[in-house]
């Protein structure tokens, strides 16, 4: 039985349904972020409330701290954590690739110091898929290696050609019960070398394809076009992930050009800075003017934060560095993104996706 | 009608109902601090999960940030943070006595700097009642004098004297509807001092009274020595309030002594540095030990947190300096207090109070 199924198309954007070990995932979806097995500020019980599906863990950090090992004698990463929905966990590639002073590349892997303790530690492609393993992710990514946005052609193309090679070694690895791989496009902003390089990702039994560095600092029009490009010639039966993007904005434009998964730190990183996702837009609870506003963050957001609070206690909490205010605001962006994906579900089932969200 | 019934009693143990404009409140009875209008890392919705049903917020940290009016405007206290249930504030004293360098004593009250932005500011009886009517508490405090617990006698007589005469002028100050007033009685560690301003505070008609100005750093013996002799000559018709203090320990030994009401910062502070309290004691989350341990902080303790979550979970999160670590610590400490006021009230219900908590 295939693991995912398209159920709705409206022009390229798709809904569908992704079986995993640890539920049905509907998508268009979006994934929160759960760096260290939390995702910041939040307990599982606010992710189910939000009605979260699936959440992503990092391989890197947790792999560093506590432990994949430790995670597995707690049972694994549900468990460690008390989330009993499906879990993607990341490979540490963007993580790694990231530690641009600290890390040394070879064809085998990758060696890096730590940035908790400055131990030197290394990622390999079997090694990422036995920290995956070791976690009990539903869904495991291929360890890629991901070049800054602007890395001269053939540096990219040196990329992808280890990236292709790590995928069928990381294809080869044993995986968790019922774990999904998912493999990673690269390409940067080339058109020519992302379709080249989807056709050999493409072409190993993934269980879904992934955009890989996108987001990472070039125009967003210039990331707008690869997408464009890219996503409706991804293996049309797989789900299409789009890594680590974005705004409201861009990944409303990715469904509608057919991309079916999201993660970004975006709505719980700019919580804590004080940026609330609205209708349109975005408030900064830090301005004066929030702090006699008694209407909710967002009128009629069904939300434990707008259901119950005004912008002018936000803005108080805000003000007084109290925990409280950083729970607040990221349940309730993290509502802002989530019911995104879910109307734009609805839209595409209903068999009309507008261009500008809903 | 009266606000407080005994209805049972163990020895010189009390279990009563407190009538406030937000509900009954059964005691013996542990309050959570608030002190900006936030139980530190808990919402509204976490404290009702716990069955808190009485808070404590601070007149002088609510007074100088959000600010009194802006609250009022707010609808009260209650509506600004979304607290259904009663809510008892402070005067602001013992906050402004604390601030030694930055205030200066006259008899009509106190002129201090904001420790947000050193601004002048000043507290009277009129002003700390003002403040509390504004923000709509359940339950007022007398504004009191509070002096170092080493002070010498005559300046602990002085600021008795003191007040005593600012206790009527609270007393004569306009109160928010159906709002109760506390009178505060000092007098240190010496027990004769302690008995003549319990006269004068309690010939005043408040609704309850109150030991100030103890746990301030006197040795534990010294303090159930003054709490031994003095709370069961505290009138018995009216709720007995000790302020700010203190461990399990001190409030069990207190409870058997007569008195009815707590506050402390303990449970919350304590939870974020780490120390989380168990029957019998406390652990200490960032030994080594715990990084392993897949028990709950407690076996059998019904909160939130043991519910759900590992001790070694929660060594993560405090390592990992993750945010859920606040809030699911603060809950296991606040479900401790909160259970110990509930048994103790249970086993004076059932007429026969332990010398040790049970």
């Amino acid at each position: 039985m295939s693991t995912f199924e398209v159920v709705a198309r409206a022009g390229r954007a798709r809904a569908g349904v992704l079986q995993t070990a640890h539920g049905p995932v509907e998508t268009p979806v979006f994934m929160p972020v759960g760096t260290q097995a939390t995702v910041k500020a939040l307990s599982a019980g606010d992710l189910e409330r939000l009605g979260a599906r699936i959440i992503l863990g990092n391989t890197y950090h947790l792999a560093l701290r506590p432990g994949a090992e430790r995670v597995a004698a707690f049972g694994g990463l549900h468990r460690f954590m008390s989330w009993p929905r499906a879990i993607l966990t990341d490979s540490g590639g963007y993580q790694v690739f990231s530690l641009r002073e600290r890390r040394t590349v070879d064809d085998e892997g990758v060696t890096f110091r730590s940035h908790l303790d400055g131990s030197e530690q290394r990622l390999t492609p079997e090694r990422a898929m036995a920290i995956q393993a070791a976690l009990g992710s539903d869904v495991a990514m291929a360890f890629d290696e991901c070049p800054p946005s602007d890395a001269p052609r053939e540096t990219i193309e040196a990329a992808m050609a280890r990236t292709t090679r790590w995928a069928r070694q990381c294809l080869a690895a044993p995986a968790a019960p019922g774990q999904l791989r998912f493999g990673i496009v690269q390409g940067g902003v080339h058109v020519d070398l992302r379709r080249a390089h989807l056709g050999d990702i493409a072409a190993m039994p993934f269980d879904g394809l992934a955009l890989g560095g996108l987001g990472v600092g070039e125009a967003p029009d210039i990331m707008y076009g690869v997408i464009d490009a890219i996503a409706a010639e991804m293996p049309a039966d797989r789900p299409r992930y789009l890594m680590g993007v974005g705004t409201p904005e861009d990944i409303w434009t990715a469904i509608g050009a057919g991309v079916d998964m999201f993660d970004c730190v975006m709505p719980t990183r700019n919580a804590r800075n004080g940026q609330l996702f609205v209708p349109g837009g975005r408030l900064n609870i830090a301005n004066a003017q929030y702090k006699d506003d008694t209407a909710p963050v967002e009128e009629g957001c069904p939300c434990e934060c707008c259901a119950s609070y005004s912008r002018g206690y936000l803005a108080h909490l805000f003000r007084a560095e109290e925990l409280l205010y950083h729970r607040l605001a990221s349940i309730h962006n993290l509502q802002h993104y989530l019911g995104l994906a879910r109307r734009a579900r609805a839209a595409i089932v209903a068999g009309s996706f507008p261009k500008t969200p809903c």
